[in-house]
């Protein structure tokens, strides 16, 4: 296990092309080999405040370059755990094709990326793009067996038709509670008003949703909050950014303020990591343009990061 | 009880005119017929920092237009409660006359609206500016009984006169206080060094103040920190937008670390709310021109159209 | 010919509601009275670079205020005219609505609006929203006579069809050069690589485009140049607003160096408003996200009320 | 004559207080001894869109050490001149005090100020602030002969007075045009809508002003233009910075379109310098909240250190 | 004591020149009186990924004017204190000379100063530049008797050496904690990856580091916290801005979530210096370039202006 | 010849991983196999004012891709001429290794990057970083036969060596006027004052020199101005972002008012490209993070990539 400094370049953050955490880039989704397939969406087209999410997929790239030192692995000196040792094959596919004006186009080309990931065994991280993109996603778990949602949001997203649309960033957790392999939801973060009105929510309720707000998760706690994901079972994880507060994410279509600070996602999504089997990913509604400082894309980043570190702790990385 | 997209229009959030939550603008304050009237008041010639409040009308505009999804009323779901029913008539005054150099001037013209408002008997919302526009706004109450004022804010804003100045943004408390029908104030959210210097504390407490800091409010409690506001009282809210912390609420003249989060100050609000009678609103020194990410505009606007609601629910609104 | 400030308020440029020109906002669309109506068309999936253009509407109409002084009509003292007197009847219609996801949706009830304005005998002003909403604009002229297109841009926008793709900012001059009634195009301000082909060029060419970069409008000059557009025909004229130089108009979803300055612009509309009859105006792509010093609203806004003047002052407004 | 690098320090321009050029601080105005006095004026209550001007000297200030390399002197190689030698003996004065909502108190130090440095002998120069500081300082000139004053700026400043309003940032030239030690004004630059009226434009010629706009100086030529302005007269020298095209200063208040380039106003300011007595200068209105890249302050130091030098080498410095 | 405001000026927060919390300006190093040195240290070149710390220095000057109303004292009224009485005597010593390209001649120079202030008998207070400012600061503590250094930072900073790099801003704390005089470190706030490796953490350990995450710390609490560090003896503290949370210092080169908040850096600064003696302190890491809202140069003149208060009033000052 | 977007993949210019132009990296210095080779050169320690431009490789890389739509080739219809056909191999050779602190370090990896790409027979195309980078990329052509270096920039860059220093930013014309194999410079656009004082621009003659400032290049036109360039030379372009004005390129270290337009450099750089051989080329001092707006990279982007459309044209790529 060698540090990549050791041996001829320091390759500090700030120096390099941005793939997802300096990692090799395939564009050829036949020929991946990877326990992590990472793939851009960046289709924001279903927004319904600010676009921008498009730019979402460069820029978590670029924010992720700050956690490359070089190290062989990241060094937690809270768990005493190196993650991510070089064992961990994370592999960057690129973008998924987009379509301006083609929703429906650009998500079938999300989808075919997504079914890449998994029928080369990878885990598939999707980084959006706005959550829409989470339809494509879902889709393509169709011959996966059952899952179980975990999302992390401010919004409920359970709206099921307005206007005629279907497949906008407010239907997908609508569109997901659909599919017959989809066997509940558990909705964290929940909170103020949005584009879901009283009726998604008892819809969501007698579809199989389980929601709970940022209090209701604080007065929980993490361990109370755990309890109520099932356990063991195959868990897909959708986090929209705007789950936390605007003060560490402002770099998003929808700010809701009231949300989560970062240890309180961190640990739940460590504890799901350590309980669950974490099958697919997505990290949507990054909107870098709106984030002059990088908080949010840094946020996401490390959180992603952290995750994908969790989930191979669990299966046994070394 | 229709929603609005259901006739015609889906009228997404950034779609259309930016009047206060996209409600009806009425020029002619002799014809209001509203429950609530919201008068902009932009007004910054009494900083001592950084100006621009000036733009603060505007800024909560354009950002309340973000909770507008055409729902009749604004659900929530951990209250179990649809607020701001479409009977709550609210109703957008535009903005008092402000003249460049002419501090008397714009604050009589800011008092007129006022005056206006609550002869149409709505309840009086005024959106600053800064907060030297609360002078008025409290003149023009010497003809509606008495008032508790409950402030929360960075600063105590108790200097009674220094070089001449006696309506600038650091004057309107003790301005308030001189008011026979101002029975007391309670101000909350009191931190760090500002232009009010340790007599004006002293002055402060012996004209009927109740000073409470962000740390003092914490351990309190939200329950212990209303029954120190009395009960049954008509309460005047001036909200200065500084109380908050500079995380979520950059955008203002004088920011001061160590303020409130969110729920802090919603959960006040609920529960003044429900115990009294609110009979006037001014939320002041938003600077948009301050906030690159549109999280202190948000802001806000979900916390006036939060505290509307709590209001017209404690009514009975339906 | 009275001045606002005359009678009552003083109005300075940074109070008040944000319509176009603090004119007038009448949403119903059969009650139009009006020599002017302002259709605000806030969409933007047609990019293929950065979005932002639905903030477009709302950014030119508050940078439009910094021109609303007051005065009766806007002294323009080279000129030595009055232009825009009160006799111009300006009315803001607000936006057209927009249906995410759904680009034909939201092209329709944008031409919806553009039919509306002329069926009142208003000259239709649109603001976009990306270059994608000149399609239903031009749809709406189909009876209307015979017209010639004058195009002030940095791309050519001339591209069939790719994926599928029909609709998108890269297509409306070529969607346009279709129609029957478009008799032929002026193409002015067209360099750089851009989503049109070489072919395009020549398509272009062969459906009856005159096509002229930047240094070849200066080189023939302002006179030379309105030589090259039909003398007294029915001129539709669709101003992107990245056709100025990215100095003066930054917010912009593709801006291209090398673009125009402002009299250059300013006096070629001026040229064609004195020697054609104006029958429509589109100004699109101003992205309100991408200019934080506000230029670009204001240049767009500036423009704009400009270029009504010219229009006005041609029909002998007084 | 050494080079301060020569001396122990190399003193980069990042390094060091921000004086004015990181000259000597002389705060006792009784003690100045000094060719040229630099006064702050941070009074921005005068505007009638954004304020901010109030930022302006310190951001005048801090801009000005981008060009202080420690030479004795600064050599430019077009003229083959080394301007400023160390025998040109600048201090800076510090700021006029500035009472908030009290406009006469304010002009009233900044005149305090001016007279102060005339005292002693040196050149004023006032770094404002918006243009209404110009009031004071021209009344500052009372007891010191005849003056001719050449303004630069994009809007004619002479609204007698609107609203009770006669010390605004709209008023300044109104009132100079009134004083008998004024002889005349020559206004250059001058475009576009704005607070003066027509009626203004006949005043300020019956006054005895000389029009010029932006294209009107053009067409002249420099030499045409200085052969406008009286020649051998003691001149002071009123720069708005929005003379300036809004690409080079955004950073302003009142930002309009078409405004003048770098060297156009160099050269002006250069053949004043060798043809005239300058005796007082301002530049006002640079508002460094409003120039995220730095454009505007750097522009206006720039100008002043440039304007400085050529003063002082007509003069003689050596 | 007197206020200043009552003796002539006002001297409003926005007005003057920007030294540390407008007092007095020694470049002469040989003649300092003074109970604190303000002394810049203006280097950034350590970075590895973000620089800008170079604008450090003057950020916090211009942010510490915010605190300075000229009241004679800060008045805390959590406290009933009045902090830093006229009679603690603060003077700004400027910046330390720095070389560009030049590491070891810039440490050099910021050495100087810091010894400078020390012979003086003054407090020496170092506001970087990154964190490799901390090196020299050290090395002239070599002849001041035994300390103890308390570390409030995200990162570790104790990498020995890495492709011959030992004095960049990851290895401050190694190179501290190899001199003979610090008796042992107290590192608190460390969190996530850096570019100390799993090593790193162990050499700290065994050369005398006591190191404590934010969520460590939050669980010990301040008073189990101070516990961690020894009684009574000789502290400096160096503070490196991203110790806090990215949502109130993003104005920093590498921001780190889960940072902490303002009350609980206070805190632990009080009680340290109620319960020690600080004998040296430096701020590093403030990139006012990153920082559009001002919040961390405010957050970092606030907590040092406090953390002045504490000290001195530990001291006895009256 | 085959556009891409006919096979497979529309790829928006938004879509996919950043390399220069979209085209292949290639990590394996060894490997290269191309016709241009692309290298970051992100080391910015030798600045004396803002530092940043470390992040210019990467800024410069994202914006090139705007001007990817998947063409086989860039069509200019001003020159009617397809540039960079499929047949001119560009390869991304991602960035030299930089090492924090240690400038000859750093230098000597920028060093062995051109040197790679020269032995393998591609045109090294190197993107800064500070000016100083121009060093080793002026050294490694030390066996390749004489050149004469085009310098396009607003400062002469010629300080021979001031507190030790010889290799910041301020250095290189000088360092590589001492080569003998440099026989002669053209030092294009220079203008104001600089860190270079008098003596500088008297050595910089005598070695060999040709300074023209931007007004001096204006006058003299285009061909004029080539004029002054040897005709068929081996030239090395070395392009300082600054050289442009602050209204198209605000995001570099050290801007300069003054400065050149798009078309006068676009021009030029054609013109040198089909008069003489171009065997080296460097852009330097972008720094992203003082371009807001994205303008800047925008133009670097562009301006490299015409370069390279006109080498290889005049070179007769089909």
């Amino acid at each position: 296990m060698a540090n990549s400094y050791d041996s001829g370049r320091l390759d500090l953050p700030f120096v390099g092309i941005s793939t997802f955490g300096k990692r090799p880039y395939q564009p050829d989704w036949n020929a991946l080999e990877a326990d992590v397939a990472i793939l851009g969406a960046p289709f924001d087209a279903g927004t319904q405040w600010r676009a921008g999410a498009r730019f979402g997929p460069r820029g978590v790239r670029e924010a992720s370059t700050l956690f490359s030192f070089g190290h062989a692995g990241a060094y937690d000196h809270e768990d005493d755990v190196t993650y991510l040792p070089a064992s961990v094959r994370i592999v960057d596919m690129g973008d998924a094709d987009i379509i301006h004006t083609d929703t429906e186009g650009s998500h079938a080309n999300i989808e075919a990326g997504v079914r890449a990931a998994l029928r080369a065994g990878a885990l598939p991280v999707v980084i959006g793009g706005d959550h829409s993109v989470n339809i494509p996603c879902i889709r393509a778990f169709d011959d996966q067996g059952d899952i179980h949602i975990l999302q992390i949001d401010a919004h409920l997203d359970f709206v099921d038709e307005r206007h005629g649309v279907r497949h906008g960033h407010g239907n997908p957790m609508r569109r997901a509670a659909e599919q017959p392999y989809v066997t509940g939801l558990t909705q964290v973060g929940i909170r103020n008003v949005s584009s879901t009105a009283r009726e998604g929510y008892a819809d969501a309720r007698a579809m199989g949703s389980d929601i709970i707000s940022v209090r209701q998760a604080r007065e929980l706690g993490t361990q109370a909050l755990l309890a109520r994901i099932p356990v063991g079972a195959r868990i897909y994880i959708t986090l929209d950014i705007d789950a936390f507060c605007p003060s560490i994410a402002p770099g998003t279509g929808t700010p809701s303020h009231g949300g989560f600070l970062y240890y309180e996602v961190l640990e739940l999504l460590q504890g799901v990591a350590q309980g669950d089997e974490i099958v697919g990913i997505d990290l949507v509604e990054v909107a870098p343009d709106y984030d002059p400082t990088g908080s949010t894309t840094v946020l996401a980043a490390q959180v992603l990061l952290n995750l994908l570190g969790f989930v191979f702790h669990a299966r046994g990385a070394e």
